[in-house]
């Protein structure tokens, strides 16, 4: 009864991922699928599996023509591209869990993928156990979408959960998480966003067609938030979390971006704690849908692994639907926001860059303005990136309010 | 580029679902797929595509060698099984959403599916848009699951919610799900609690392997429900909502049942309201995994059938792993539970049968006991069955608590 097809698999990398995966592999007999080699990068470490699996030369996975399936799971994301794209050459199909190498490569490895007519799976790349990929590609392969907005970072997510429970500022919430292994040693793709935005630049392929490189995506990470930001969310009934969000306009253009956002109580995303992810997918068919679980750790990513080798079992592709759609979506920048900006110094925000102001509130040591301003003009202002200044998401998609609000008689600056 | 299969469907069924499916084959080119031949029950309703293409006999579409795929989207259980069989016989693939049909003969149909290797799928028959078929396949089917507990009834979901909010009683919150079509005309099978528990048996084979018939799990439905219970629930914090639920204990045995349940604010399920579903998975890998969507309806049902149809052009076919898995689960019935139980009349309960009790209150008009007792009593008790008596599960699992509590001596009743 079982026609699957026999992986013979080449491991690069034996972290807690790899290690857990060859562990897999050997109890699993009904995967139909063995592990040949492993390639690792520092041989003098001592392994839980026998010394023979091992090598340190990439060429003798990549050049062994009995392997059919590349499994890479290293850090590195240059290195990486190395070896994925020298698979697929070599008619490979790979399994990968790196977003960052992915969401800078992605159109040029899916070109090489169709060239060489192999099969190139990453689940594990977006939300870790969440099949996030998977659900776009086969319940949205021919639905609209609306948005998907999510916390793809476990990271930012647990600290910003930890500064509102327990009042820590976020140095402090950094701290606990790096203790407690919810936050790398050095954060910076955390905590700046990047991690989400290059999660989000993968999302884009999937659930739009659209191929960008995160550098075109604007983001924001958490590093600036307050605790009087924290505060603040706290009276308005809000919890503030890293989303990553894209938004289909009336026109063919998909807004996206990363920013710290209000996540109100009506949304699936306000229970969403600690290192857990979440994403909720707005559609014509299929409505409103809701994915949350662990988006990274040791187990969460075997999962999503070892659910694409199962998968390549039965020669399973991503199809890439809405690239190939007549109607081609592409980014655009110029719809509105409203947003929340809190700065130290009454004098750091020109008030002349929004569409339209709602609240200006000012004290010894907090100042906030909250107010509707263009995308384009947010993201080339000089104190989005000045690391004094808060910007945190209060509604996406104004653009028809602003449209009501020629002059700007509401403002209350005094 | 292309080499999926060419698939040729014949489809049972022309109400809001197969019109829709209807159309999408007509339009997504991409999908590989043509409708031969549409069968339906009344040859005289004005249907909305070609006459040619429908047909009252259902040998017309089971014996044309050129269809290799039958989606059966008729309401009749007893017709759709014979239609489902018929195909498989026939050597044809089947996507159905007919749960009812499945879950009194899904042991004997995946039996044919094997006989004549061909695929049965079946994803719009649980909790419509929501993948949680393919994901207990694909994302478990290596991992150990702890439990699985879901909101799998739109109807029930919808008239608690209501229940609650507008302090409506179940006959006034029943009536106002009708009339939007949140509820059937005749929801027996909803707010009984059978609709749930069919879906829980197609569960139970897809995430333990356990082949059992929803006549071997116990139940209960949401018409006892009183605005007493909503009251106590509100004051405790709790929704109440109608959970179907599987947990693995140590041994090799799982308790499965469906029972109102209060749910309190730390679990996803708390914010599953309306005529919505969310599914909690447990497991030893992915960790805990919330999948949340609209289970039922027109647009999310036709969602998972075209999922279904999609993935029939690359062969795939359910695995049902856990049944080959040499540990072998059985479902059990002698765990404890602790329940909320109230009641119009103070005589009504036999507080003996309780293994322990933690409260008792009485006044006019509203009585409960809150307490632990075996599921194997409480199923047989009368009062269980009682339409004045409201069984609400308060915790599952509570056996190892019960064993330190040898006496009654907690008992308060006056």
């Amino acid at each position: 009864m079982d026609n699957h097809k026999q992986l013979v698999i080449g491991l690069f990398g034996f972290g807690v991922v790899g290690e857990g995966i060859y562990k897999v592999l050997k109890d699993t007999k009904s995967l139909n699928a063995s592990l040949q080699k492993i390639c690792i990068k520092n041989p003098e470490k001592s392994r839980n599996a026998p010394a023979e699996l091992f090598t340190t030369d990439a060429d003798e996975l990549l050049n062994d023509p009995a392997i059919n399936v590349i499994v890479e799971l290293i850090d590195d994301a240059d290195a990486a591209y190395n070896i994925v794209s020298k698979a697929i050459r070599g008619g490979k199909s790979v399994v990968t869990a790196n977003k960052k190498m992915l969401a800078n490569h992605l159109t040029e490895l899916i070109g090489l993928r169709d060239a060489h007519n192999v099969s190139l799976l990453y689940e594990a790349a977006v939300c870790g156990s969440i099949p996030v990929i998977r659900n776009l590609e086969e319940y949205y392969d021919n639905d609209l979408l609306s948005s998907v907005s999510g916390i793809v970072n476990g990271s930012t997510n647990y600290i910003l959960t930890k500064m509102a429970a327990e009042g820590q500022d976020y140095q402090e919430a950094l701290k606990q998480a790096q203790e407690l292994g919810f936050a790398e040693s050095d954060p910076t793709l955390d905590v700046e966003g990047i991690d989400a935005v290059n999660k989000l630049t993968i999302i884009l392929k999937h659930a739009y067609g659209i191929d960008e490189v995160p550098d075109d995506i604007p983001y924001c990470g958490i590093t600036q938030i307050k605790p009087s930001d924290i505060q603040y969310a706290k009276e308005k009934g809000y919890h503030i979390r890293l989303v990553a969000q894209t938004i289909q306009g009336e026109d063919e253009a998909v807004v996206a971006f990363v920013l710290p956002t209000f996540v109100g109580k009506e949304s699936q995303l306000y229970n969403v704690n600690n290192e857990f992810n979440g994403v909720l997918i707005g559609s014509k068919l299929a409505d409103e849908q809701f994915l949350y679980g662990k988006g990274a750790g040791r187990f969460p990513t075997s999962s999503a692994v070892l659910s694409d080798i199962a998968a390549l079992r039965y020669d399973y592709r991503y199809e890439y639907k809405k690239s190939k759609s007549s109607v081609k979506l592409a980014l655009k920048n110029n719809t509105f926001l409203k947003v929340y900006v809190s700065f130290d110094s009454r004098d750091a925000i020109d008030q002349a860059q929004f569409a339209s102001i709602d609240e200006v509130y000012k004290s010894n040591g907090k100042n906030y303005i909250v107010g509707v301003i263009d995308v384009s003009v947010l993201f080339n202002t000089e104190w989005f990136y000045d690391k004094q200044v808060s910007v945190i998401l209060v509604e996406a998609n104004v653009a028809h309010k602003v449209s009501n609000l020629s002059t700007k008689e509401e403002v209350l600056y005094i």
